[in-house]
């Protein structure tokens, strides 16, 4: 196949956008103008979901208002209680997901409408119902009622306390609430990208998020925070003895084979992802809270060695699987939990497309026969 | 906001493709090397579909080993008995089909493989189910039973049958099998463009499919026949007498306050659709049998005032909205029947996009501020 200098549209710039950026060469996304390194521990993610998708950080009684779109946009009506079991016990988390999100649009009252007021609306309840939706995903296939949300706690908070059925407790909701906020948004990635591609047609905003959940579900976009996970789980049930030494050894025989080594490098990233080292630190704090620093240690092990032997730093996937692991959340929910995060990007996307639009429709260029003459079928 | 050469990626080469080529200045359509004017009322839609597929259009032993794939796919277990009615009552057409589609990957016993094998496989099925689950909605919102499908017919034949509950007459089978041809691919169009999008991640035909269904939803894509439709039954009910007079000045009134005419013009053809001419002897050959002319006529005039007026040619939905309408296919499943012909080409893209995969992730130029300094909630 000739090889042509948009294939994968690297380097293309394919929307403006005023929702992120990034700077690859020396490591630096910023939300809206703001650094992502000022947000971390700063914002919470409810006021990260409001910034990229009503423009600007929001007051106290904006904030508040925002809070009470979101308690109220739990409510769904029948979904969870008699579509979605059936769902879980039949489709894969981010199969379910994509259907469940689908057929949540029936119960919009906006569903109809792309205009301005009705997409801030839904972004809210869409931001709203996926925590929902993933944990009532996992209540369902493990045969257990979805505990009832708790209107003082964050949105990470309820998602810990609906999937775990625990409140959490120390830092854990903070943390989860910092990696929401540090996942939130990433420019053109693969499954933003679609659901921009998506909204240039018109069509509305569920379906746009419907097309990026299809697309976060590959494991080259989505899938590869669990992909990291199980690495480390396969390491640890293999290790003759110290599994962190194993990490080691195991990393430097797959590179020897040349295997990837999942969660690292960046088609963006040059420099250190920003987010990595948040999450790096937070790993960190969860396994001395946890007394069992043993995915922490194997993580650094692993990401020493990758930096020696191949010059790659971690990106988002790497340490997110460690934490995610840390605070009690399944693996196979790794991506679901990511795309609570990302469900306030697309959004804000959906949101942006419509405001200024034009349809994506790039051209291709052909590489098959011509000129063929069509034979019957009775004389072939 | 910054206007910039890609916005919208017209005219950038977004992937290689074997499957279809467009030359849009001559206005030429062809599929793996055979004009579309070779094909239309000389292949079946099976016979394409088979192409586009698989590569090359199949032997007679080849085609009937399809076709009994195709015929077994139609058997998709519970989905239409029990899923269906509930969905279909409570979605709309094409929301409808990207629920059913998102549903039914839980039944694919290949849904967890990209291997090109179990693509192939899919993408029968999924060609298979398309018309099935059209004719089914249809079925359901109006409380009637599903026919059977017929073996013997071919896939559009059963179309129509199971659409209208009577067995297709005269030549409709044979004209929806051409209208089914002429739509089955059309290079990186909007929907077959976030198919790729999303293929490109790894993730599987079914969440790509899914993509597409929802993009294809919107209007600037597949809903343009509903509208034309639409406009012409409005003029019909507006009209104070002869409809034809009042299609021309109601055209000429629209362009005068500056409104576009729905199934006018194209961003790739300069020239004439090739699509376009036959569906417009089609829509003339549909218009004498059923010995009303009307919406023929309209259409007609309509075509002549919209080239005098400016130069604009019809697209391929300005006279498939005749000729479905003549079919007795419900305005409101126009563009579901469509995506019962693109599935072909979406499945193929799949196929193509996996056999040689490139994650699609493109740049995106930052319009908005930077540098700002984030303020505590209690200080805002």
């Amino acid at each position: 196949m000739a090889q042509q200098p948009s294939r994968g549209l690297a380097d293309v710039v394919a929307a403006a956008t005023a929702l992120s950026d990034i700077d690859g060469t020396i490591g630096r996304l910023s939300y809206r103008g703001y650094d992502i390194n000022q947000l971390a521990g700063a914002a919470t993610f409810e006021e990260v979901a409001y910034l990229l998708q009503r423009g600007a950080p929001p007051s106290s009684e904006e904030l508040a208002a925002y809070h009470a779109e979101i308690v109220a946009g739990r409510d769904f009506g029948g979904l969870v209680s008699t579509d979605l079991p059936l769902v879980a016990r039949n489709q894969e988390p981010m199969e379910a997901l994509r259907t469940l999100v689908s057929l949540a649009s029936a119960r919009d009252p906006d569903k109809d409408s792309n205009a301005p007021d009705a997409n801030l609306r839904k972004a809210a309840r869409l931001t709203a119902q996926q925590p929902v939706l993933v944990a009532a995903y996992e209540a369902a296939r493990n045969g257990r009622a979805l505990p009832a949300p708790d209107p003082q706690l964050s949105l990470a908070g309820n998602l810990l306390l609906q999937i775990t059925g625990h409140r959490p407790a120390g830092r854990a909701a903070e943390i989860l609430d910092t990696c929401l906020v540090l996942h939130a948004d990433h420019t053109m990635n693969a499954s933003t990208f679609a659901a921009r591609v998506c909204a240039a047609t018109l069509s509305d905003m569920h379906s746009a998020v419907v097309a990026a959940l299809g697309t976060l579900k590959g494991p080259l976009h989505g899938g590869a925070n669990e992909q990291v996970m199980r690495t480390l789980e396969d390491i640890v049930k293999n290790a003759q003895d110290d599994p962190v030494e194993a990490a080691g050894s195991e990393v430097v025989a797959r590179l020897s084979r040349g295997e990837k080594i999942m969660g690292f490098g960046h088609r963006v990233y040059k420099a250190e992802d920003p987010r990595a080292a948040h999450l790096r630190s937070m790993a960190a704090e969860l396994a001395e809270t946890a007394r069992d620093e043993t995915y922490y240690l194997m993580s650094r092990r692993i990401e020493e060695t990758v930096l020696r032997e191949k010059g790659l730093h971690p990106n988002v996937d790497f340490f997110a699987a460690t934490v995610y692991h840390y605070l009690g959340i399944p693996t196979d929910l790794f991506t679901p939990v990511f795309s609570v995060s990302r469900m306030a990007g697309w959004t804000a996307h959906v949101i942006e497309q419509h405001a200024d639009n034009r349809l994506i429709r790039p051209d291709s260029e052909y590489i098959g026969e011509a000129g063929l003459a069509w034979v019957p079928l009775a004389a072939r």
